[in-house]
């Protein structure tokens, strides 16, 4: 098919009646479908059942080192829950400190008290005159929430196949002291997919800071999420610690992840890694608040997913259960997107999203369009800093929570809300087009 | 035996002589006590343990509402969780936000909201020159370890048997809008087992603050811990929030409470009840650093526990462990220290504490000698903000851990170092008042 910009009116307007046609058979469905957030699956939570009595036999909680989990104490986790999360996070088990269930928690904490307290010395973030941090995008709009809540001014830098652009990030933290850090998901990213390549770590790790307090969030969630034994084989992100380290930059970067899409979402364990000074800083004032988190699911989880190895097989489950959802993602948006022009996406190896631009200006009509038949897609612009996605371009789907044959049906949605949306776009501005003509033609009473 | 401090010198040395001697009879022993925290014993734990097992048959991790619980979602709880937690916190489930494990992790993150964010609308606490903050004392450690962590001016207002000086309280809040708050912990307080009484809860509720942003962080832990029947039968602390609807002041309260100490400690449920108004701020708020806590743990507790009936049923259980420890202290304070004068010991119907006022000064060192002997006490101090008891008076027992035995060990090594250190102080007094009579005294070659 020719692209929709290539056609004439009387074909957009042809396009326009066989779309809306479709659309009213896929309204007259009544669907009730939600791809809006990267939640596993029942199929995936299923793996996991034997989670729910790990610990159920006599002794059993008690902890490697003596430790009665069902009593108090235990601030920064279980060496065994140290060791497993280490494997998550590419570190040694001492850098660990082992939270609660939730990574973004911990993130939030970890920002909230350098806000508060200031980092190692410097001045608290909150007596500035104002925060900066720069932000990839398409990104993950739990991160921008965070930085929302204390006002911090976010700068948004293009997310590529490899990672951040790094000249914009070299440049913004070089010249700036305000900027005091980035968020990173360097692996998977959410929702492109990118996987940050070897030497974008080594930028990070070593660029210049103004900032002495600069700090890279490292969040790793999906750092043994792949799509394939392929993709397990080959990807693996060099570690921004042992980066920063011999950069001579130790202390810059704190590296975040959890379980929640590995076992029980919301209900797993998570844990940071970052240096000895960040680890005596981060352990000081999380006691004010904090006796121990939950011990109990810490050795559930030591108990179930026991190593590496562990993960790995348990990994390759989930990958069984998403990658033909991925594939479909990928032949939908071929079968229904590659005739018309000014779309592309990305081809994940792993993660939980597949990030789609749309002709601009068209990902909020599309989306809400998708809406009014009953598929609930991630708000367009979720992507961007304050929901403002200036191209109004990106729609991020998320397809790990529908079943093949409730995603197929989303796509069809998706796709068919996509075209008319462009369609109607084309006609608009086909309609001012002649109007403008008609202004600057010379008329025949003039 | 006559009081210590009427005892003349030769006699108070014997004394001496006899507890040295028994000081090396307990070394001897190698003991290896803690009496230092609130923890529940092992026996206690064991009443909890069906709770690893609660939702582990088919379909059992589906909540009342059909939410799954091994996914993400659910920021202020289950409701059937909600449901269970307010018969803790003596309120309505939906004024209910249940958390984490941790009643001392949400007080720490109200607070630290309060002091980023401010108190709807009011300027936030980081920003005024100085925030202070109502400590009644003897109090609790951690409670004045986040005020600490905040740099917060603490006031002690002394607590008495039917809660803290309202004189002294209702004067500090009129007078001072830099006066933010107050910890309560209004039933079996820490470490003096107060309740408080109807008419301190209303003068609580109704007492005129300059501060438009006050709170009232009342911290029920204890609130179903009784002793006895009889306590569990007559002893219920005035609803504080009713207390402020009443008054006019309704939003003035924050309730947290935990199972902790019901179930498993620092594996448990925790949860706050508040205002309407309160409770949305604190959903906003809370809403950009969580996604939901861990619902399947509010599962099981709900399986376990089920309602107030069964949480009183469970705390019957407890209270057969508790009790003879309590009488056990009882005992062995009367019997050790009732007769040199000068010591006096709370006498509790419930919690988890008996606070122990021994001769001014000798606190610090009778903890000390114990610790050398191999018990080890809650800090002498710890009781009182900064650490700093400015009688060097106070200690708190906590005698749920040790075994019956243990503890009766434990009670005696703290009955002869309170022994001890007064002896000692008396003597050295002796020795100076003699040095003191020496240079008064008209000498032979004067």
């Amino acid at each position: 098919m020719t692209p929709y910009a290539l056609m004439d009116r009387s074909r957009l307007e042809a396009e326009r009646n066989r779309l809306d046609q479709q659309y009213r058979q896929l309204k007259a469905q009544g669907l009730a479908l939600n791809m809006a957030r990267g939640k596993p699956s029942a199929e995936q939570l299923d793996l996991s059942m034997p989670l729910l009595s790990a610990p159920a036999d006599d002794r059993a909680f008690i902890a490697e080192d003596g430790t009665d989990c069902r009593n108090y104490g235990g601030l920064d986790g279980l060496p065994e829950a140290k060791r497993l999360m280490a494997c998550l996070l590419d570190d040694r088990p001492d850098n660990v400190i082992v939270g609660g269930s939730s990574s973004l928690t911990l993130m939030y904490d970890a920002f909230a008290r350098y806000w508060t307290f200031g980092v190692q010395g410097d001045a608290p973030w909150c007596t500035l005159p104002v925060v900066k941090w720069i932000c990839p995008v398409p990104g993950y709009d739990r991160h921008f929430g965070v930085l929302e809540a204390f006002g911090v001014e976010m700068i948004p830098v293009p997310i590529r196949d490899d990672g951040p652009d790094m000249e914009e990030v070299e440049r913004i933290v070089a010249e700036d002291s305000l900027v005091k850090g980035i968020w990173c998901v360097p692996q998977y990213s959410n929702p492109t997919g990118a996987v940050y390549a070897p030497e974008v770590v080594d930028r990070l790790a070593s660029m210049t800071c103004a900032a002495t307090d600069f700090r890279i969030f490292w969040d790793n969630a999906y750092a043994v999420h792949h799509l394939s034994d392929q993709a397990a084989a080959t990807i693996r992100v060099r570690d921004i610690h042992e980066a920063c380290r011999q950069a001579g930059n130790p202390d810059r970067c704190l590296k975040f992840a959890s379980t929640s899409k590995i076992t029980f979402a919301g209900a797993g364990v998570a844990a940071l890694a970052a240096s000895p000074a960040n680890l005596s800083e981060i352990r000081l004032r999380m006691s004010a608040g904090v006796i121990g988190y939950d011990k109990l699911n810490q050795l559930r989880h030591v108990r179930f997913l026991k190593d590496e190895e562990g993960i790995r097989r348990h990994m390759r489950a989930h990958a069984a259960l998403l990658a033909p959802k991925f594939d479909l993602v990928q032949r939908k948006l071929e079968q229904g997107l590659s005739d018309i022009g000014a779309c592309s996406w990305t081809t994940p190896q792993g993660g939980y999203f597949v990030s789609l631009d749309v002709p601009h200006g068209c990902a909020r009509e599309a989306v809400r369009r998708a809406r009014e038949v009953g598929v609930t897609l991630t708000s367009a612009g979720a992507t961007w800093p304050q929901g403002r996605d200036p191209r109004d371009a990106n729609i991020r789907i998320a397809p790990s929570m529908p079943s093949l044959s409730e995603l197929e049906q989303a796509l069809d949605v998706l796709v068919c809300c996509v075209r008319a949306a462009y369609v109607d776009q084309l006609l608009a501005k086909t309609n001012e087009d002649a109007q403008e003509d008609a202004r600057e033609a010379p008329t025949a009473d003039a």
